[in-house]
Order: structure tokens, then C-alpha cells, then sequence
């Protein structure tokens, strides 16, 4: 892509109400647009990450059994009171909304009543299970502060699969895929060093649910990890008790911030009894389903890959979810820098052309600032040499490599 | 995909309160869930066609020179009242909700406002214009009534693209390529040979705005046209008048009911006076920036696909759009279904294999209900003639063929 196509342009400031590092840094790099407080528009850089990253989800839930769909964010009163999360006074971040008629509405924070009353239709006997419907879509949250920029939006970007199995022993073989999936993605999204995972508060069906906690000052949550077992224990459980059964030794363990980047859970009956989701086992007899939940916040991963990366420049995208691997500059030398811009297409390299007619300091602080993994240099300079000039966004050094080598190294 | 692995299934029996044919024959076949009326899930296969249709819309706009955002659903009340379109007396389909702190919000039922809004930050000289930029997403709209399936839904899926020119000369020209990037849009999803461009009525800046009309008994418009010009003319603009200016002759025009598909428009400077957006212009002289828009109901395609195409026995996609190209049925013999079904998915053809253990009967009832456009049976009977039967959706004949044949027509 050509940046003069862009309608969206880097900022100077971004606006004095934002205090989170991410958000401070994607709307300077024009990734986002601030609509209000924990409310923003994904530009067309930031749609490309958002994209990415949702990419790779799809693959991994794909990977395990999920199948894909797209759920609603207008939710019935009557599926909420089932399970006693109407009310305002239990659940303090419902957005309500009313049809012409009065009937209330809300508008979806979480996925669980829902998806349990839609498999109601679906779901007889113990041949339509198990099943796991996944989506990926904006969810909506009357925070009552929103100061993290997009890693706590009002309104955010998603993955939730829920899992319904016939029994305990049948969940437990799919969380336990489904916690694999996770570190994959973490991997794959260049946050697999820094992420954990981390023991927190279950339920009545599981002692513990487990979060993937990412390590980061920007972080809420406060974790005790054991970094040889790639482990950890979430604050809110963290106890002499818990650290025995789990084989953990207390003076190991290192107290760290960390941001919650997905979690999973064993729901058990908690939402199938109250929605009476059944099945009828090979005896005929009634069962309720066993589920589990699977939450990936795709624009808190997004906003968590800034915050952990970024340096005084600007953003370092992971190669995996940068919009485009390569940021081409070119000082003068128009044709030329066109003919590479079209050979790198060609080679199926994503390339993002910085065509603007502009000093190369600003392209080179642009460059910087929207962080792609490599810039490309071309100008009367290199040209003289017959070469290109290579910089990778996490690195210092530049290198002086002639076009054949480029293609090569990016290949 | 194997039907095995889909969760949901087909229904015998639509909700009773569901009167509109296109949900009626979506809801038995498992592509969508009713929540509520005007309120739908899509499920796994309904999805792929939402998706579908929006890689074709998308293609055409990215052909066009748009580029990609992801905008809000969430409204700031003081953007709407710029131009008044925030009081419920003057503007009847808003959702409206609240903050915490009690600040009004709205949803979003169009975009005109907040692109406007947002493109104050990008937009300074004439040199930053033209800039088209569009999205893809859920939109809100509180009918008071919703009897037409997905085809105004109250939470539906759409593209809006907004154009941001320098003058009415500008606008002008890619507003007639928009208009053509339309018709192809309209041609690739297979609604081109009924659909209509229709003179509707305009604004303050152009006296029509254009529709695209397709015909069908469902649709709540009606249109006059000319079939051999291939333009109609809306009920609310059609006179003598009008005929005249549009050289048509109104003996020859016929009367039709239609759903209105598609629609641009040319707003001038309608949305930028009053947020004012403004630009310099060479001279260094301040000037209002010069906007269109462009909108298509992606769900409501979806819905008009089903109503136009279907027949008594269920929905009839066209290959373009349809979830998968084929649907293989096996009775018996699944060993060589199998074969066949991996041979077709490394051959890149699209199939959906129901290797369900059913009656013939019921695979079949179930394969025309859900209106994949080939139909593949492999059975004892074709292996004894070392061949498979296919058969066209929207075509009653059988052929018998060899599998080398099979693999040739679907290519």
C-alpha cells in the first residue's frame, strides 16, 4: 500500500485525556481514533492488526474442533434473569438499551446465556455433542473508567468459544487442547516469552480457572510466577496452601504485574441448569451439558503488544501481526523506489510505500513510530552502490544489501 | 466440512411468529438463529455467506480506491446534534443507552456523523483529499416493527463508504465509478439480471440520489422500469416531470415491487457544514469538503438471495456466495466418500460432506433445503459404474459421471 493512500496521517499529540501508553501511541501512529474514553475506531493500520491477530485465533479454535459464527450484541432480558445477571445491582457493567416498545434490552458483555440458550436448538442427544461455536465480534462494557486505552474498552474487539461436553471427563480432554491452542496463539502473536500461565479463582466446578497473563508494568493484575516451570499463581488465590498443592516453592517466585490477555474456564452447570440445556444420554436419560469458556480480548492483545514493545521511537510490531512487514522509504528516486515497491508485491511481500513528498527525517520518525519489522531505504545514496539500506525496527545496525539480497532475507 | 462436525442442524419448523420467507427457509436450514424478532445469530454456514459477500464488496471498494477502518457503534450525543439528528421526535430508529456517569449514547444507524467527525483529524489541505474510506460492521436500528427476516433486521450487517472530495467535479467522478463498482458487486453475488439502477429522490445537491432496486414480490418499494435501458425510476420521484427528464417513456415502463439493495448519494456539504470539515485549497482559501455516500446491507443481500432464488423445496445459492460449492452425499460406501471428499478439498473445491448416518431421504431434504449449487451422490450403485451423480441445484437433471469428469466440471 501506498502511504499517500492513506486517509489516515501520524499525529503530533494525541489527545491530553489519554493517559495509557497504547493508546497514546497507536492514535499518534494513526492505528486508532478516539471516539470517547475507552471508545476508539480502528484506522486502517489498526484494522490490519486487529485482522492478524484474529487470523490466528481462527486457526488455532479451527485447529481444535471450534466452528465459527456471529452472535448478536442486543440480549433479552428474560435469558439474563435466568441466571441472575440482570439486575444492575449484581452485574455493574451492563450497557441497556429499550425497543420502541420498552422492552429492555442489553447490549453484550459476555457470551455465556446467550450461547447457552441458542444451543438449546441444536442440542438433543449425546450425538450432537460435544460442539464448540466460537465468535469474534465487538462486546460492549459500562466501565466505569476506561484509562487503558484499548486494553479496556467500553466497546472491544473479541474471541469468546464456549464448549459443551457431555460430561466432566470429556471437557476436561478439550480444555486441556484448548489451553495448547492458547499458548500457541500467544506464541504466534510474539508474546509467548512474556506470557503465563496463571492460576486463578475457579468455581464450583473447578478449583481454578486459568488465565494467560502477559508481563507488563501497564498491567492490573499481580502474579507470583516460577519462571523455570513457565508458571504462575494470580494474586487473588495466592496463598501458602495453594502454592503446596501446586508444587510450587514460595521462595522461588517472583511478584510481577502482568496483563490478563485471554483466559478459560470450567463453567460446569452453571449456565446449562438454569437454561435447562439437556441432552439424553445412550440410556435415554436426561443430562445437563458440561461447559467451558474461552476468552481471547483481541483489542487488549493489540493495546498488550504496544505497551510490552514499544520503545521511545514508537511501536515494534511482532513480524506475525504488523500490517505490513516492510516500510519502504525512498529519498527522491521516485521510479525506482516504484519499481521495487512493485516487485516486492510481486514477491508476495506486504509492503507499506512511504511515496510522500516529504523530508526523510519525518518519514524516517514515521517509519519509527508505526513500527513496521523492516524499513527499506532507497535513495541517490544506496542507488550509487547498487543497494538497498535494511534496518529491522528492533535493531540499531543498518546493513547496506544489494536488491537480490532484500528479496532473499524477506522472502 | 463434514455436516458431523457442524452444531447446528436443520429444522423442521421455522418460530410460528416468523412471517418472512428469507428467515422462514434461513432458520430451517441452520444459517441463522432468531434471538429475537429483527434480531439474528448467523450461524457457521450462514456466516460464510456474510463473508463472502463481504470479500466481494470489499474487492470492489478496494478497486475503487476505498481503504478499509473499523468504525463505532457506540455515538457521542453531541456529534448528532450538530445536525440534528440526536432528538428521538426528529430521528425515530435510534437505540439509545448510558454511561455510568449518566451520559447519553447512542448506536449507531449510520455513519455520516462520526466519519465526518473523524476525518477532521486527518483532512487539513487539498492535498490530504480525495480519501474514501469504508466499513464493514453491525449496525443498529430501532424499527418499530420487523416482519422481513434478515432483510431489515434491527442489529444488521453492513459496508458504508464515505467519499471526501475537494469539490462537486471531483465527487462526480468517482461517484459514476462507485455507481459501476455497484453493478458489479451486484452481478458478481448473481442479483445483476434483476437488479435495477432506480432514480430516487435526492438533496439540496443532486436532484436524484440512485438506488439499486432488485425485483422481488417481498420488497417494500415500487419502482417503475425500463428493461431495456436498465434504469427505473422510485414511486416517491416518478411524474411526468421526471420521465421526461430522464427520457423515458411511460408507456414502456412496468410497474414492479423491489427491495432496495444498494444506495449512494450525494450529501455535498450537508455533514461537513456543520461539523466543519474544511480544507485548504491552493490558494490557501478555507472550503467545505464535498461528500457521498455508498451503502449496501450485506444481510439484507443475503436475505434477498434467499427470497429471489428460492423454491419450494429450499434455498438456492449462487456459486459466488454459497457457504460450499458442493455438498457430497454418501449412502453407504463412507470409505470412498472419504476419498473423495479429501480429493475435492486438495483439488481446492469447496465441499460440505454430509457423512451423517441418515436415511437417503433425509440427506437429500436436507441438501435441498440448504441450496449448496452441485450436488454430488456417491453410493453402491454409481461405484458400479465407477462414477458419481451430480446434479445443479437450480437444475431438476441427473448426470452420471466419472469422478475425472466430476473434478473437471467443478474446477
Amino acid at each position: 500500500m501506498k502511504q499517500s493512500n492513506l486517509f489516515s496521517k501520524t499525529q503530533k499529540f494525541a489527545p491530553k485525556d489519554e493517559v495509557s501508553k497504547n493508546a497514546q501511541l497507536l492514535i499518534r501512529a494513526a492505528f486508532i481514533h478516539k471516539e470517547m474514553a475507552g471508545v476508539y475506531s480502528f484506522l486502517p493500520l489498526g484494522l490490519r492488526v486487529i485482522e492478524k491477530i484474529s487470523k490466528i485465533i481462527e486457526e488455532e479454535m479451527n485447529s481444535i474442533g471450534g466452528v465459527k459464527m456471529k452472535s448478536t450484541a442486543l440480549q433479552k432480558k428474560e435469558t439474563w434473569e435466568k441466571t441472575n445477571r440482570w439486575d444492575d445491582a449484581l452485574v455493574d457493567n451492563w450497557f441497556k438499551t429499550q425497543l420502541k416498545n420498552g422492552t429492555d434490552l442489553g447490549l453484550a458483555f459476555t457470551h455465556e446465556e446467550a450461547f447457552t440458550e441458542l444451543m438449546k436448538d441444536y442440542i438433543e442427544s449425546h450425538r450432537d455433542l460435544p460442539a464448540y461455536p466460537y465468535d469474534i465480534r465487538d462486546m460492549f462494557r459500562n466501565e466505569t473508567r476506561s484509562k487503558s486505552g484499548i486494553m479496556r474498552g467500553r466497546e472491544f474487539f473479541w474471541k469468546a468459544l464456549y464448549s459443551f461436553s457431555k460430561n466432566k471427563e470429556e471437557h476436561n480432554i478439550f480444555y486441556e487442547k484448548a489451553k495448547e491452542a492458547y499458548q500457541k496463539i500467544f506464541q504466534r502473536v510474539g508474546l509467548g516469552d512474556l506470557t503465563y500461565l496463571t492460576f486463578a479463582s475457579g468455581g464450583t466446578f473447578s478449583k481454578f480457572s486459568h488465565e494467560f497473563q502477559t508481563l507488563s508494568e501497564a498491567g492490573e493484575d499481580l502474579i507470583y510466577l516460577d519462571e523455570e516451570k513457565k508458571i504462575a499463581v494470580n494474586r487473588e488465590v495466592y496463598s501458602d496452601e495453594i502454592l503446596e498443592e501446586l508444587g510450587l516453592d514460595k521462595n522461588k517466585l517472583i511478584e510481577k504485574k502482568a496483563i490478563e490477555t485471554g483466559n478459560i474456564f470450567t463453567l460446569g452447570t452453571k449456565f446449562s441448569e438454569p437454561a435447562q440445556l439437556i441432552y439424553k444420554d445412550k440410556e435415554g436419560k436426561e443430562q445437563l451439558v458440561f461447559m467451558g469458556s474461552y476468552g481471547i480480548g483481541i483489542s487488549r492483545l493489540m493495546g498488550t503488544v504496544v505497551e510490552v514493545f514499544a520503545d521511545e521511537k514508537g511501536i515494534v510490531w511482532p513480524e506475525s501481526i504488523a500490517p505490513f512487514k516492510v516500510h519502504l522509504i525512498n529519498i527522491g528516486v521516485e521510479e525506482e523506489a516504484e519499481k521495487l515497491y512493485e516487485e516486492l508485491k510481486e514477491k508476495g511481500i506486504e509492503v507499506f510505500w512511504d511515496d510522500r513528498d516529504k523530508r526523510p527525517g519525518e518519514k524516517f520518525a514515521d517509519a519509527d513510530l508505526m513500527g513496521m519489522p523492516y524499513r527499506v531505504v532507497i535513495s541517490p545514496k544506496t542507488l550509487e552502490s547498487n543497494s538497498v539500506e535494511l534496518k529491522k525496527r528492533s535493531e540499531d545496525s543498518v546493513e547496506m544489501i544489494s536488491q537480490e539480497k532484500l528479496f532473499e532475507i524477506l522472502k
